[in-house]
């Protein structure tokens, strides 16, 4: 069950109703009705947005020197057909034939699997808890339920369904709700069986509009298509990882889920590029080892479970739970991002895809996820697509996409060679001398071992030539030589493998929002306050300036001291509304502001000013500088409020909390 | 003709090679042969426009209290059907009925009439510079010219019309084409008359495909949806300004001239709300308006001519050049933005639209343009958009976009007023009720006043219905009354009126790497090598470190330091590739690094490294702690080299330029 950040069970529906209220994020085009799926960041949630972009930045590119890029949306239908995207990005679709609903699929068959098991709960006596609680549970589920009694065998069978739900495919999907017979509560009708979806917008290019593309479903394809000059770049130095922060877009079928499931979104990806030999090392996977993980791999969830383990990566790469150092580095770099940023450690498992769930370009995958009311949700997925990107489209353009390294020592490589005479070659076959060279140059060791023999003993060679005769060439021994040799290699080309954290940031943000809420009880009998405790890095606004009320006096020291915080880039926001100190606290509570400065009648006398802290309530004076000193420690994170008590006067004089009455 | 830095004349093919090999910048999608108007931008080039962004951010939105949202690219059909963009964001597009060609009307007018003039240019003997130098010109002319002495009346008017060539609508530019005889140069041909070209991309929304969107053209329709819960956000406080940073999409019809021209770009956008009444003052007006703009109107263009006037902000607004304080103060405050990340101060102009070039929201409107090889770029619009936007949507959506403010003094109205007596007036007229009682209210005052005589001496009314009896409605006494009435009214309720300053980064950036270029004679008499000089606040990467030579014991010295100024937020890369120290400041020369660190054999003893300017290329030699501190104020932007020179000690033992050789 979903809590807050103090333990309690959380109200999504009051945490949402001051999300909004605040500005924090609201529906796209709300005074058109608004579109599904669509959502905007008011004030504060994007502050809160580019505070964990900024964190994302110093965490992963300054901090690991990733070569960040920045490519476009709009992509060619050339480049997404051979990513795969065109032929395999859907979800399983399926229609209500009476009122023309649409669902997807797996959603559909969760929700009414999941009204089935509450209705058995019900039946049994057992208290249902109506937020969604069940670690795999999406969405919460709707409608009335009666109690309705299920055999212990269809509970088990149905919990199983539901453990490996993301497992299924379209036609397996089809054959779930044939054989449980779901149907739509709304219609009491059966959905038509599902069909493939395309999850990509499209549109055209060009005022001819004969160039047809897609609104990028992930900003990968741009990092992948760049490689041979990154690599450059990069003055040839393996392995190194791209990065890109951008908007990505999922026509999803039915959004629901407020900011979880939507059609537009700013995600943030790395392309590490790694040598596939020698075990996918990793040089400073030393410096992550010992950091604890929580782990549900795939084995567990097929067997219908959701334990999870609690290891550390070192553990978990030496006994091949996560595959190699490159991948469990990232885990735990992706953990420790976490935690800045202010996740609740408690509210995190890394989660393995099984196998039918695997987009089609992974080999593995691990997604991390997070702990929210609408239950565990993916926020981080960290995928080793293999060599598969880049090979596809290497293949398709002819682009040389590969590292070639110096050896350390050369080779001796023994091969086949076939050698033309040229001057006899070309006239001899004339039209067709091109295809006969191309087949010759075609064939495999084994093959020109064979070759070599024939032509030994025969004095010629017969080989297959698609069109040319009757598809059978012979060719004279003056022509050609079929030779083995043995060569000096000192440079070993490669395709580069790809390990790929790619984050939701949205996702993140809700999450995010949900952990750092909590409420505080009221003094005056009212109702309980909403605090959103954003670690100070991340926090939108870093301080709020109030003047004990609107008297001229005052007004000076507050835009002076907003000034002296802005030169040092500390966002702040004045409040000089007719409100009472206490409402005007309540409301920067609310907005996560972890800061706030008191301006009153002694601050005229000697410039002192009270310095609060949101979580505590608690307050210290002291003169400005030191004020502002503290602010600034706490604000890029090398003083916790503690310290800052421990260093300057408390101050009860003027307490907050007392004002609020 | 556009020069560099240091006065050089600019040789944009070398800057280009240069900035590509470089990756500052990329066309999007180059091993599938690219997609024309679709760049990428590499490491440098997005840290050199995230440097610009964070300085925005401050320089706006920070300093200012701006609202930042983050609202969704994809918008509906019907907001920007309401908008005007469906019927009138086009660009005019005309077609070589021979070749299929597509031009766009207006450049394709100031490609032949400039290529005719160059040809007259020739024949009276004149030198032609091929470098675009008309400040008019967009790009240059191409095809071999041929010497052809024109009337010199002919030129006059030519000239004429390439001065006011953004003043034109479809048609008149159709007969342009026409009068001139412009024919397209490849086939001979005239093009067909110029048709509207819609410049929105389209795209449908949610599985159903029945919801048509565009992808956004301007981030500024999702701020104005937002408008009343910003105004709330802000506590009712006017005037005030949201901003929002993202990209937009144009589907211009034939896009060259390189980074200038593209179909997806990065804005960033300022919606200024302001009271329409009391001259649209801005309390801040005072602070700026001794700041020099160099101007250059509309009656100038009107006229045939460019000549700019250069004078203070408050003399522009004294003499109503510009309109008002708050389209000045924001023409003044992108000045001075311009002019923190390094734009060259000689290149700024800022010219007024003439009427039919202004946007269909646009009251008045100034560009910030920059001079570039490719002549002025318009990288800024500052356009007054009154009313326009805010009073369509509220028409639209019956949404109440407007302000209401408490009077200081209630004011008395006196109005006809029109009561019904619902009682007897529903069953008298049943079904047509609501018809008639909408028709009643829809009345203007004027009209009220002779409806009251005409109750007053007939006993009853007459009004138009549509669509009820033959359209005319009697209406009898006892139904209703129509009186003057006096109210007290403390509330006033107005529409804002809006400044939008709207930055186009793309175009910013690559005039800025223009302005920022200069070449570097060389001492060993190679080619004379590319510098950028980029502020230090805005330049990719701050600071680079080299080991003298791949000596091990220089690794640590390297790592640590590096460690350290990552821990301040200072970006700086190592290059301990096995080039020369010289070869590699070169390379960092080119990608705008500012600082230097060389870690020598003399660090390994004492700790002391050296320090050196990119521009000067001089050194100074310190211990790390106050190489460090000199480091963060250059790029705090604290201060400059000369201050860094004049407090740590010369450094001449090992000069970098002789190590070049």
């Amino acid at each position: 069950m979903a809590t807050t950040l103090k333990g309690q069970l959380l109200d999504r529906t009051t945490l949402d109703a001051m999300l909004r209220r605040r500005m924090f994020y609201t529906p796209s085009f709300e005074i058109y009705n608004g579109v599904s799926g669509l959502y905007d960041y008011g004030p504060p949630g994007c502050a809160l947005q580019q505070g964990v972009i900024d964190v994302w930045r110093k965490h992963f590119v300054l901090e690991e020197d990733m070569l960040e890029v920045d490519c476009t949306v709009l992509t060619p239908y050339e480049v997404l057909k051979t990513s795969g995207h065109v032929d395999k990005f859907a979800d399983s679709m399926c229609k209500d034939p009476k009122n023309g609903d649409i669902f997807r699929a797996d959603h559909f068959i969760e929700e009414i699997l999941e009204l089935r098991l509450k209705a058995d709960k019900q039946a049994r006596g057992e208290k249902v808890v109506d937020q969604a609680a069940d670690p795999k549970k999406k969405r919460k589920a709707k409608g009335p339920v009666g109690a309705f009694k299920l055999d212990d065998a269809v509970v088990q069978e149905y919990e199983a369904v539901l453990a490996k739900i993301d497992n299924y495919n379209t036609q397996e999907l089809g054959e779930l709700i044939q054989k449980y017979d779901l149907k739509n509560p709304v219609t009491g009708v059966q959905p038509l069986p599902p069909v493939d979806f395309n999850l990509m917008f499209s549109t055209s290019i060009g005022p001819s509009s004969n160039l047809p593309g897609f609104l990028r479903p992930e900003t990968a394809q741009g990092q992948f298509l760049n490689f041979s000059k990154l690599l450059e770049f990069n003055q040839q130095q393996m392995p190194f990882a791209s990065a890109s922060i951008g908007r990505s877009y999922r026509n999803e079928i039915s959004p629901r889920s407020g900011l979880l499931r939507v059609r537009e979104f700013l995600m943030a990806e790395i392309e590490h590029f790694v040598d596939p030999d020698g075990g996918k090392k990793h040089p400073r996977f030393s410096q992550v080892k010992d950091i604890e993980l929580v782990l549900l791999n795939k084995e567990t969830q097929l067997s219908g479970k959701t334990d999870v383990k609690r290891v550390t990566i070192g553990q978990a790469v030496a006994d091949g739970t996560v595959d190699n150092e490159t991948l469990g580095y990232f885990l735990a770099r992706i953990h420790l991002f976490l935690e800045k940023i202010g996740v609740d450690q408690t509210k995190i498992r890394f989660r393995q895809h099984m196998a039918n769930e695997m987009a089609h370009y992974a080999a593995d995958c691990w997604d991390a996820e997070l702990l929210t009311s609408y239950g565990w949700i993916e926020c981080v997925g960290c995928a080793d697509r293999s060599a598969y990107d880049l090979s596809v489209h290497a293949k398709k353009t002819g682009a040389s996409l590969i590292v070639r390294e110096r050896r350390p020592e050369p080779i001796k490589v023994t091969e086949w060679e076939v050698d033309l005479d040229r001057k006899k070659f070309g006239p001899y076959f004339k039209k067709d001398g091109r295809a006969v060279e191309v087949a010759l140059f075609a064939t495999t060791q084994s093959q020109r071992e064979e070759l070599a023999k024939d032509l030994g003993l025969n004095g010629y060679i017969v080989i297959d030539v698609a069109g040319v005769d009757n598809g059978k060439v012979s060719v004279p021994r003056e022509l050609l030589k079929i030779e083995q040799r043995t060569r000096t290699e000192n440079v070993r080309e490669y395709i580069p493998n790809v390990i790929e954290p790619s984050f939701g940031i949205g996702r993140i943000l809700y999450a995010l929002m949900e952990h750092c809420y909590w409420t505080r009880a009221s003094d005056g009998g009212d109702e309980a306050r909403g605090v959103l405790s954003f670690p100070p890095t991340v926090a939108p606004t870093k301080v709020i300036i109030v003047p004990l009320s609107n008297n001229d006096a005052f007004r000076p020291f507050c835009y002076e001291l907003s000034q002296k915080l802005r030169k040092i880039g500390i966002s702040n926001r004045i409040d000089d509304s007719s409100a009472t100190i206490g409402k005007r606290y309540s409301r920067n509570d609310e907005l996560g502001t972890p800061l706030g400065i008191t301006i009153d009648f002694q601050t005229v006398q000697d410039k002192t000013v009270t310095l609060r802290d949101r979580d505590s309530t608690r307050q210290v004076r002291a003169g400005e500088d030191d004020i502002i000193a503290a602010i600034r420690s706490v604000v890029d994170g090398n003083k916790t409020w503690q310290d800052v008590e421990s260093e300057l006067p408390a101050f009860v004089g003027q307490e907050t909390e007392v004002a609020v009455r």
